[in-house]
């Protein structure tokens, strides 16, 4: 049985993984009847926002595993504990902290840096050649992890498909019912809630990228 | 088209809404093109768990609706701002926080009571002949709200189904992928992870009690 890696960056849009493509993403990989794992950084968010209002909650931190843990019950590791050769393929969820906790793109844009942890976890399945799924905001970390010319979408949004391009990636253009996919680099990528107006078409495009990582791992 | 509101009860299934039967009945509603509202109640959570350890933690407190505003990506509503003329149903995911926020089960069990902002909430839509449904663990609370014979299930766990009983309620059993209907009432509930071993699991009794209350409005 397939058993593919899930990395998560927290526990809401705002200030983590957002939580409707996370649980998309492991609901169609327990229907196509694969093995699943959970995955977050031991570190600090960013910050803390209140998703009621919008706004940064001072004074409070909250630790990117523990809040991640949330959403997968309970049965989560640290990237840290990751055992590559036990695992085919890695699909990373977006929400604000794929920018924010993952790497500060949210920040620092195109001068982005993706967070160590973070590196030498998905850099383990870059270097082992096994697919990587890359949703909504979270592909903003392709061109600093596959280099020049790696492919893939951010939906649109022509602000941060230019950031894309400036870091060397080659962005292409995609609906939200759609995928792009980098077959030299087993890289695939879906703009979700980037371009998503209901949780159905986030579905949609969802879907067809966990079942195209599961077709090339 | 008809209007459904979800009842949340924070987000984590230890100490608020098990955010995957949260986002499973967004997602049936968005796929069935009816438009939703989330809902909670403005008050604190009776403690917060960190959901890596699963221990209580000690001197920090949450909010129930900005808790569980991040499984409606910030589009939520206090309790007390339902107007139930626009409202065609109800439906309420389980997670400990249904038992612990929206009522008081896990300590009290069979002498439970529930929270004043919720017994108004969902008793609007009882008093109004509109359909509730109640996922996991939340069917606790259909013998305190509909009074002697109102039918049930939690699954197959005896001593929440005696608990179930001794409130006045009629339980039936019930597997992870089945609903139990009380017709007279408009009542519909179904295990999910009070049974499920998996999400795709949870989803085979979602999707099903989902489609009921549509029915059924």
């Amino acid at each position: 049985m397939k058993n593919i890696a899930v990395l998560l960056a927290g526990c809401g849009v705002y200030d983590g993984s957002e939580i409707h493509e996370a649980v998309l993403t492991l609901l169609t990989l327990s229907q196509a009847g694969v093995h699943y794992q959970c995955f977050a950084p031991n570190i600090e968010q960013m910050h803390v926002v209140n998703h009621l209002t919008g706004e940064v909650v001072q004074g409070v931190k909250r630790n990117v595993l523990e809040e991640a843990a949330r959403i997968a019950r309970g049965n989560i590791k640290a990237t840290q504990a990751l055992d590559i050769d036990k695992f085919d393929a890695l699909i990373i969820p977006g929400g604000f902290g794929a920018a924010k906790n993952l790497c500060n793109f949210a920040i620092k844009g195109a001068d982005c840096e993706v967070a160590p942890e973070v590196t030498g976890f998905i850099g383990a399945f870059r270097d082992a050649g096994k697919p990587v799924g890359f949703i909504c905001i979270s592909p903003v970390m392709i061109p600093k992890l596959y280099g020049a010319g790696a492919q893939g979408t951010i939906g649109t949004d022509e602000g941060t498909a230019a950031a894309f391009t400036a870091m060397g990636g080659e962005h292409h253009r995609a609906c939200v019912d759609e995928i792009v996919v980098d077959e030299k680099r087993k890289i695939v990528s879906t703009p979700a809630y980037m371009l998503a107006d209901s949780i159905a078409e986030a579905q949609s495009g969802i879907d067809k990228l966990v079942h195209k990582v599961l077709a090339l791992a």
